[in-house]
């Protein structure tokens, strides 16, 4: 119980014990948790998302070193898609960690996007806790840009920036994946290569042809960069803070940690019920349920109803 | 209940009724579905994956019509990234029935991968049963290719396809998304373009890296095709039933089977339980529930202990 004031004075080692911790053995750390929660909430959550290539790893590097600078604490959370083959994240944390070794003011963790048999992620609300708590802020959550889970991810920021390349298509991609609808900044990266200026035209003309849904929405930011060489970086981390002082001016902040706080919820609500789950169909009386759903002796849905008579309390 | 009868004699509109209360009202349908469940798990189920541009479309369509030449009824299950803005699939069904408008043997639907507050997609699993109760052999499940649940549906499949285009760097995405490992056959599409050459040679290059786990493994096929001229899908087609012979001699189908029926019955299950938590969290007694956790005036583990109480039988 020693480990939430040492996180909550700004230990590094206690707050990434404590991340161990929730993946290994929630159950030891649940009070710890609730002990930081009434800290947290206060943090810029900032979400970045790209294609690989997009150079959004080098964006999200430089903005770190602008906030570094100026005295703050980060927390960068990397969700990689899952390999099926070795079951973890792609990328390591060791790749990440090198590029600020020795910052103490620096907390990176990467983490994969999801589990096997429905087990959704839980850790990224855990993690960006404990990173606030720690006293990140902003917490930056860097995805890879298609796929819904990576979506949901970035939708959960308060502000999301979605990372783009000329020329290669980014911007079709974007609008298959819903990403279109959910930036508040749009970063053409490379912006040094051929087909930047088609690339922001191309952005324009797709925002011109959505309404704003409200006549004081957000207009989102079209910025261009050359992250590699440290160009127009100033300019994303400026837009940050323009569009969360815009944010709490027309009292949206609190809508949206509303629904942040309501899908987190539901996110830990659902992992716990398919633990539930599998240690109810582990029981004696439902061996062979896979064997007898596969080969039809039983159908799901009968299962299903054999389940939630001995699970739950009231139909 | 006259439904299941004429689902099972092949009636095409009864067949797409059932799906429509599947999704609009289920409990209306339950003994429908427990009706028709013994009748599937013997179509073969083919999942094809790319990224938007890959083809992956063109080369479905042409799969179909040989299918269809050989007098067999097939099934399309197009996945489509959720809009955010839209709330639904962004292809829609019309657009694609149009291809094979007036084919009573062919059965095309579109669906969203996710719902809102961690709503899986259900409905997978019923609409493919639905189609092979119907008569459908093979479906075909298409999705977009980067992206866990993506992944997790073509898993899911008996057979996966990965359509790439030569140049476009879809090799690293492939990679990036665990796709490399799941592909029992590469589709090098639009080979005519330049580079298709070391797009093959890439795939063999990262196949050779990651040694086969069993001696009598799968040795996954690389093909060419140009869909859109016509050219190679003959060669899909074969692969694809060379593919199911091999899991049907070496055993491997059983254990394929039991898991899709482990996964999709995770998938009902925490889908139900999601509409539980949700009807309990409407509940009186937890009015305000999303205003206190993002106030911080209570926390989620604590809100869970004691949803969980209200819940279920057992803790």
């Amino acid at each position: 119980m020693s480990l939430a004031p040492k996180v909550l004075a700004g230990d590094l080692r206690a707050a990434a014990r404590l991340m161990r911790l929730c993946d290994d053995d929630f159950a030891s750390v649940v009070e710890v948790m609730k002990a930081i929660y009434p800290h947290t909430g206060k943090s810029a959550i900032v979400g970045v998302t790209g294609n690989p290539g997009s150079g959004k790893s080098s964006l999200v590097d430089r903005m770190v070193q602008r906030y570094r600078a100026h005295s703050k604490k980060v927390g960068v959370v990397a969700i990689d898609p899952t390999s099926p083959f070795s079951g973890g994240a792609i990328m390591g944390d060791r790749v990440r960690m090198n590029r600020h070794f020795g910052d103490e003011g620096v907390f990176i963790r990467s983490l994969a996007t999801r589990g096997h048999l429905g087990g959704l992620s839980k850790s990224t609300a855990e993690v960006t806790r404990v990173m606030e708590a720690w006293g990140a802020d902003p917490v930056i959550v860097e995805t890879v840009g298609v796929g819904q889970d990576e979506v949901d991810i970035v939708k959960m920021a308060q502000t999301s920036i979605v990372v783009m390349v000329p020329g290669l298509g980014d911007e079709i991609q974007a609008i298959k994946a819903g990403l279109m609808e959910i930036a508040d900044i749009f970063v053409v990266n490379k912006a040094d290569l051929a087909g930047a200026d088609r690339a922001v035209a191309d952005i324009q003309y797709m925002l011109e042809m959505v309404p704003p849904a409200e006549p004081d929405a957000w207009k989102p930011r079209i910025l261009r960069t050359v992250a590699f060489r440290d160009e127009g970086v100033d300019e994303v981390v400026r837009a940050v803070d323009e569009h969360r002082d815009w944010l709490g001016r027309t009292g949206r902040m609190e809508a949206k940690q509303r629904e942040r706080s309501e899908v987190q919820f539901f996110d830990l609500a659902l992992s716990r019920l398919a633990d539930r789950l599998r240690a109810t169909l582990a029981k004696d009386e439902f061996a062979g349920w896979s064997e007898r759903l596969s080969q039809r002796k039983q159908d799901p849905y009968t299962l299903l109803e054999q389940i939630a008579d001995r699970l739950f309390k009231t139909p």
